[in-house]
């Protein structure tokens, strides 16, 4: 068993999520490394220091540089707000630390490309935490395509439905609310939502080609935490695109902060001419399937409860029946990572992977501001 | 195409269901008897004429007697409470009509026998309307079954679950509520509503052969529309009870008028070795199914959305996808009624199967006065 | 009572589906004109003479010139491919019949206005058969929108999924598939599907302003029944856009007819601040509402089961709980339009309110070509 | 932060998911207690030893008594098979320890009561892990119920359906398969499964006193693990019964592992006069919530995401929307109990609480065999 030492950046929601991945990872996967919580970095030392009693941490830093470079750190997981993801990667990789990315890379292309470059260049292993592939019944999906099931594909289709920015009360900025900073985040809902729908897509269904986009930001105006004065909000709170995919079938994506009674109303479904899937994040420990190859008067959508023992990651975790919960996606990630190291089969989206979502992000924003279909110019 | 002169007793509820099926009758199904209204008959002449205006009856009775030996009848339907059933039928019987008598048979096995000897002793087609057997998705059901789709049962479940008695202001008696009246119905839920379950149970899954009941009335006394005093009520408002089956199954049996928030939940699963169905009357487009033999790591309930046209009765309706309705079931019952006089294989159930129904409502209602188990005596 | 004598203009699906709600409108409804099918009109004599006599049609023609002029005739009822409505419909209305014209109003736009003219300087009663706002679950969506349920609207969805035509081997052009011949029908699923979704939508929630869109025609060519040849296939398979309201709300549409395992998915969800709203006619005894201004921990989306007695139409059907089908959206649209008659307050659509949806689904046909934004021209 | 050594004995199932509660407890909750694995204790060295590597436990032992008499022990959790609960829990209370024991508290209501006289004489607390009450949804129809929200009760269900032990070649007892033995499980999905459903069904709707119930074992021998041979099977593979509460309200139970399709469909509904809860365990982030309270028109069963910040125990956790697991259960429980130690209001069901099941459980088995109703004997 070897020590993977791991400094985290940032103490947000992210920070617990991928805390609690990491505490865990050896009492449920077969790894020969060992992660251990070395470093918990972030500006506020109050803060930090609550962090790293409560999780654990053996000590803290301040200065995420110091961090970086630390030799006592073999991982670091960049958990920060987006505008600082290039500046730590890059000084991570060029430490010649490992590194894991939570999601998007970065704010645009043009920011993520000096990412790729460096941890390449550096050769330092790196992922970005696209968590949603590690559903259980995402991956199922992934299976089932991959078995052939659904035949040629004619339509996908995805969501991502909150509705906790309603109320024009919410301020802007700061701790928990730099989402809905553009300085801070890039974008609204495009980076931060249907960056997560975009990557299980291309990962499902293929490249996406050409997007036609419309967004829109319902409130105009926000107090900003940062200010303290009442700022234009520069994100978008809602964004619907059309999509082509390289196969030759049609997207269709929706994605906003307004829509009263989904608080993470995540789901996708994809036809095709020998079946289709489904899947709702609300209700994740389902896999909703129709098989087009049954006879005809009992064909009927299934509804696969993800949870036995030969489902994807199941066979790590309890008995027949039995769900997991959200929180297991960064488990099973952070365990892919680890498996990737110790087989050499780097566990994916990798920064490079996780560019061409970036791609598409853009595309959808400057489709959005130009209003006409745009190319995502993702690799082929 | 040959007349088919149709005397209808009594116009609640049932005599709208059984008018309006016979009406649509040859506009869906190409039988060669034209039902034709010619009698309706009640004792209140103001209100059967009312009815027998509204539907388009050719004239009107007030007198069952003189209805059911009139020489222009040639089916009898019995759509009165059910302490009038026996009389009505042996007379029909015995005037040589045809009959289709609403269920249950009649409030008790002794006042049934002499129908069911009196349909046999002249002759007559005759049939209960059991409606729920031509629910398209409890047909689907029996066929999955008889496919051996199912294997070996073991378990069977059903309920018929409503909430409209709650409130102790709702009056007994008389018109619309002669079903709470223990004179007029003979009991409460276990006629009305689960003799239409142990009616389907046996005929997907057969003979019920032994009982354990429990019956409650939770509002004691109610006022009375026929005497206009408050009088004890002597029906039964909930009814349980555990069922051994012939084959070895077991079964469980529930239907109250105090399940809140269900307006007409009549439900029914069968579990099986090799499957499972389910279904569930609020929904009633669709019927659930289990199959073991898929693949295991695709198992999963199917929802089969019954509406295709190889399922029972659809090719006689509209397209794939569009859902029909409760009042079908008697469409496609005194389809099979016709059809059954035109083919000599009469639909069922007639009298004396329903009889079996009958007797497992007595076991009940005797288990539940004697507290203990009851064997149902019917025909194996 | 009075008669209202009809005649029928075509025999497919449609026919029947008129045919049936007319033979049964006095059965449920206290209307004051009786509906009398006077004539069956088509161009192939037996086929018509066969629908005639299963229907109980007084009499047949074959030249519709005649059926619209006939002195015995009250009502003309289009049910004939859309490239014949135009015609017909004007025809009619010289001759001073009250016309109800099957949906879309026509082909295009261009068609169209001569239609609104006709029926408008002729002074006759009119209205198309957008059926889904009589769903009874729609209905009540109407009736909560109008409370001021909903508040502020964010976001409008709908789609219309069907997956009959995957395969390559279905022909085009005639009888029952004159749908997939652009010639007949003018466009695909634009015409055949979007426009029941846009009526619905602008019923709801007012004007559609402006429209991005994406058609796809998947199977390119497809045996040709009327020239026994194969031909192109000039319809669209598959239409998605993006739509603007002109009350600032964002709307996203989807149909198509390759969703395997969708037979008739007709959905649509409404978000507002105060609540949201979802139906789906594949179970379309929902209505699925939720309420914001419940208290925060008991909030959540409810399934209302639209079979109360208070509920749109019910009070004119069965009993709580008993659901009714697809085909009494019919009987309630030639209700209420009857009832419009009487009430001197037309029902709605009439043939200016259906030229609004005609003017979206020309948008979204020129934005597909023209691969931009387009302006709808809904009159606001 | 004081420490709390445990020991846990057995390491099975229940010993995985409580060593994961202790492990994670204070990284979701403010106690000041901080769980110490200190010692896993099972006869086989070589298996208690991998895991306790797993888990990180400091020492092993190999024979229960030297564990629950360590001096390094404070807590001893008892996850051994129900044959061996009383003789450890009794050991246990002598030497002082608080005591955690897997339900059922024993096999039978006899060998119980020495238990709860134990720990009472000792004074040491205790608890039996009836987890289910720990599940969000059902912590929330608690919380509903104590509001006022259902009304006068007036029917309760509640089943726990599984499938696996359909195959006759399913061997029983030994390691995994002790549930399968009668000498070490006291009972079959009585004790196994009911149990639970008894404890949840008692907290929520009161005393249990009278039932009538019926067992049965489909496959009557099975290989034996421990003899080798094939012996008579002596538990119960199904249950069902029918129970009386004190309040008045009629109840319907039904376990069994023959019911294919369900891997662990534990469901419980509860009707009263003002409204109705149900659940579903395969689904457990759901409570459905019927009000009949809101006006008629919009009433109707709502699903309550039970993810929101207010809602049981959410706060610990994650953000709106995201679900959270089975193993939670097990972690709120270990959080309920140390909450309760150092509140002084200790966390239920303790020993004597959980005799009430016993009791119910016992009448069961009685009534089953005897044929007839029993009482239960249940303290009111």
């Amino acid at each position: 068993m070897k020590d993977l030492r791991i400094a985290v950046i940032g103490y947000g929601f992210m920070g617990r999520t991928h805390s609690n991945a990491y505490k865990r990872l050896t009492d449920f996967f077969p790894v020969q490394h060992r992660p251990v919580l070395q470093v918990a970095c972030a500006r506020n030392e109050g803060k930090v220091k609550a962090f790293a009693d409560n999780w654990g941490y053996e000590r803290i830093e301040t200065d995420w540089r110091k961090a970086v470079t630390a030799p006592d750190v073999d991982l670091v997981d960049i958990c920060t707000p987006n505008d600082s993801h290039q500046e730590i990667a890059i000084a991570a990789a060029k430490a010649g630390k490992m590194i894991v990315c939570e999601k998007p890379l970065a704010r645009t292309v043009e920011e993520s490309l000096p990412m790729v470059e460096a941890v390449e260049k550096a050769g330092v292993a790196n992922m970005v935490w696209f968590n949603y592939r590690r559903v259980l019944a995402i991956a199922l999906a992934k299976q089932l395509i991959d078995e052939g099931r659904i035949g040629k594909p004619y339509h996908y289709r995805a969501t991502f439905l909150q509705d906790w920015t309603i109320s024009a009360d919410v301020p802007q900025g700061g701790a928990a609310l730099w989402r809905l900073d553009v300085n801070a985040a890039g974008s609204g809902v495009t980076g931060d939502l249907l960056a997560h729908n975009i990557d299980t897509a291309m990962w499902l269904n293929g490249p996406i080609t050409r997007v036609v986009a419309r967004t829109e930001t319902f409130v105009k105006e926000r107090m900003h935490q940062l200010t303290g004065k009442v700022e234009p909000v520069g994100i978008d709170d809602a964004c619907l695109f059309i999509a082509e995919f390289q196969n030759g079938s049609l997207g269709l994506f929706e994605s906003t902060r307004y829509a009263r009674g989904h608080k993470a109303l995540k789901t996708l479904e994809l036809n095709g001419a020998e079946g289709s899937l489904a899947f709702d994040l609300e209700e994740m420990e389902y896999l909703d399937y129709f098989d087009y190859n049954s006879e005809s008067h009992v064909r009927g959508w299934r509804r696969i409860h993800v949870t036995n023992g030969e489902h994807p990651y199941m066979n790590r975790y309890w008995v027949p029946g039995l769900v997991i919960g959200y929180e297991h996606t960064f488990l099973n990630a952070i365990a892919d990572f680890v498996m990737g190291l110790e087989s050499g089969k780097p566990a994916q989206p990798d920064f490079r992977n996780a560019l061409q979502t970036q791609r598409v992000c853009d595309a959808i924003l400057k489709s959005a501001r130009e209003e006409r279909w745009v190319e995502t110019g993702v690799e082929l």
